[in-house]
């Protein structure tokens, strides 16, 4: 069923709401107890794959062989980093695959229910999930069901015509059927009952260990159907558990989920940053106006599958543009590992390289920003739960209301030269003579007849916050909300 | 403003939908650190209060002199009956003030930022919320800022023509103003910004420590504005934050809130149940499509404000009924303390006596019947967040649905004699040959052609699962959600 009104939706978790996600590829964030990855040599040599010194850049290999290249991450290291992350501010976790696998990314899983023992086994998970939930993390794993390994037990069966598990994949004449066609990757046949049965119950097995949500892979493979079943269960544990899946396409009709990743975000705000785009507000104000779960959607300008920011905007003052609007816009704000410290990287696997905890190698200016940022996303309610409506163009303007006035917040983001902007604010609570305060200058400004001039610096933003002014005891607001 | 979108309303805190309630009068639940009332004697003789042994069931008294009299429930009592709390299965305290007062009621706080010492003081309070929180209870206070004890240190020195005071409340010629004119519960000017400042900084300083939301005394008497203005400030601190209002009308329009305690859900099925009205089912669904937040509302059978439902509907099985409804209508149910036990009691101080701790005096088959169905709303997905469909009007029956057919249950209450029913489901997802099972006896019916038949026992009911059966690797919702 189409879902026609938010009374027949699942309401997002509130969590989300506040959450901002740190995005970590286990890999390349942090080894833990101590150890290098020399000292964990035999858990990689023995299962085929080459280790590889925290500091060498990770490089395309013919064959992918790269994918068999290892630095040492582990979960027992992004364990003893959640200081770093409660510093930043960031206060959920989303991990890139860490059940049991060949690759070093691990999207082709031999066994679900395993945590893999180069990341820690069941015990660094254990650890990881305990101290996350006593600083209050909230964290989610990322669910590849569409395809697998072909290492995993029932698939080498099926391979070779054991009938009990032959009809779980798609076996044909001269091979099988693999994600976007690499054989590495056989799909499941999620219809069968057995595959989806055991699916749900690796769904259940990691919620009920306290995850509190899915990141589903290849969303648009799963389809409409898997996607709502694996909801539906998972709500079925606790309304409070999240599930967001993976689409690169406009975020619209995807209501089965709490949200979709906003490629379509990223990318209209990149292209305009480029000047390849020149309407990026009728974009964002489209897909809001579409997205009925627009607030559990993910704002990412980067991820383990693109090229970085820093790399793809090399120029500071316009990326600070796009993750003002990163933090600015309807959704979740996901930060990719090493994107607040100004890491660069190409497409995979250079934006995969590993976390640089050398503070001398840090854009420390750019952290603070992130960090700035991260707080104001965290205590502004109408950047978690406002509308987003577009007052102009160029330079972009936009209104963040939500149902009490108080709340409100305008952004504006200018790309080009100094701008003076004049703008009415379509919003009847707003008094005349009350003020708008920004939140990183503390300039004012104030509104006449619905009325609010400003300068936006060239290359620079707004974030300014509606504050309520007494004088001696008079409150215009005493009477309106 | 009106709320015209869900977009632009406060989002319902998700743990609300999987909350049961239950609320406690703080003088009469339970003495804590194994005290009588006599050992606490001095706390309440020094303040003109009187002491009742806890079997003595409380009366009204002239001039409403029985406010005066105390039987040593306390918070650390409370904290000490987690355990109880935790069996029955609720997950929620709502509780009666607890602010410094001189009534037992403490509906007149003399200061809003001390806990009472009757009531053990900060110290009982911290234990409390410490103890209540490691067992993941949610807390609601009761926060009463329409009026105010005229024991008020400020309010005192208003009367007396301080100038520094005097504006803070209605001070006139031959007295003041006061709530429902009773002389002893003066109100606040809640237009004065000194007066709110002050309200919100109680509101902020008990959710800070832990607190998880407020119901608000008088609702109507705040006015829109101030719930407004409270709930503003709760979601700043969190969208987590749950702000509920007293309200005795119809329960739409109160949107800025979270909910509003649902009397016109218990007037209308007792008055049903009672034969004193036909016409149940269409006020239901209409109260169900004319408020927005059905789902935050409290679905209270009775309350400190009440006669117990015990009283007002003796037959146990007609009660059940209504039992039934309170947690299958849309909306958070609410058990006043003792209710689970059989409790009777008139209206106060009737319906305040002591809870009973010595089980034989426990109607104790009822309290299995609770404890079931807590499980069942904490359980169904639908009961949580679903729609409210009738299907048939009498008998009663109506439909949960959500975004996911899986979830969909279908209830039916019949107060007169056992009656065959057939229904209509009108939701194209539930194909036919489904089945739907009695949460209660386990009984199966099938839908076909979206036709279900049951029977209702004579004053009984049933609360049907979907439940889908796959048959040798065949599911008919392979494709379907």
């Amino acid at each position: 069923m189409r879902i026609e009104n938010s009374k027949n939706s699942y309401p997002i978790p509130t969590w989300v709401h506040e959450s901002v996600i740190y995005q970590i590829f286990p890999d390349r964030f942090a080894i833990g107890k101590g150890k290098s990855v020399k000292d964990k040599e035999k858990l990689y040599a023995s299962r085929c794959g080459k280790i590889v010194d925290w500091n060498v850049p990770p490089v395309r290999k013919e064959k992918a062989s790269h994918v068999m290249e290892f630095y040492g991450g582990d979960l027992w290291g992004i364990a003893e980093k959640l200081d770093y992350l409660k510093d930043l501010g960031v206060n959920a976790i989303y991990t890139n695959p860490i059940f049991l696998s060949p690759t070093n990314h691990k999207y082709d899983a031999i066994d679900y229910l395993k945590i893999d023992p180069q990341f820690g086994g069941e015990k660094a998970f254990k650890y990881y999930v305990k101290k996350a939930k006593e600083e209050n993390f909230r964290l989610i794993l990322d669910g590849v069901f569409n395809h697998l390994s072909i290492e995993n037990p029932w698939f080498k069966k099926a391979l070779k015509g054991d009938r009990k598990h032959i009809s779980k994949f798609a076996i044909h004449e001269n091979g099988h059927r693999a994600w976007n066609a690499f054989k590495s990757l056989p799909e499941w046949h999620l219809e069968e009952v057995e595959v989806m049965e055991y699916i749900l119950s690796v769904v259940k097995h990691y919620l009920h260990q306290g995850v509190d949500g899915w990141r589903l892979d290849v969303g648009y493979d799963l389809g409409y159907v898997n996607n709502a079943l694996i909801t539906q269960t998972a709500k079925s544990i606790s309304m409070e558990k999240y599930v967001v899946t993976e689409t690169w396409n406009y975020p619209s009709d995807w209501g089965m989920v709490d949200g979709i990743m906003n490629y379509h975000f990223r990318n209209s705000v990149i292209a305009y940053l480029k000047n390849e785009f020149d309407n990026l507000a009728d974009a964002l104000q489209q897909a809001y106006n579409d997205t009925t779960n627009i607030h559990g959607c993910w704002n990412m300008l980067d991820s383990h599958d693109t090229e970085r920011i820093a790399t793809v905007i090399p120029d500071k003052q316009l990326r600070k543009l796009g993750i003002v609007l990163q933090f600015t816009y309807p959704g979740v704000p996901v930060v990719y590992y090493g994107t607040e410290i100004g890491m660069e990287g190409g497409n995979d696997p250079e934006c995969r390289a590993t976390m640089r905890w050398n503070e001398d190698e840090w854009d420390k200016e750019l952290r603070e920003f992130y960090k700035k940022l991260i707080n104001i996303r965290k205590t502004e309610t109408a950047l978690k739960v406002g509308t987003f409506e577009v007052l102009k163009k160029e330079p972009l303007v936009f209104y963040r209301r939500t149902a009490h006035v108080f709340d409100s917040v305008i952004v504006a983001v200018n790309k080009s030269e100094t701008k003076q902007v004049t703008i009415s604010i379509p919003d009847g609570r707003i008094l005349a003579g009350t003020c708008f305060t920004d939140l990183f200058t503390g300039e004012e400004f104030w509104v006449t007849g619905g009325i609010m001039r400003f300068e936006v610096p060239s290359k620079g933003f707004r974030i300014l916050k509606m504050t309520n002014r007494t004088r001696n005891g008079y409150n215009q607001y005493k009477r309106i909300y």
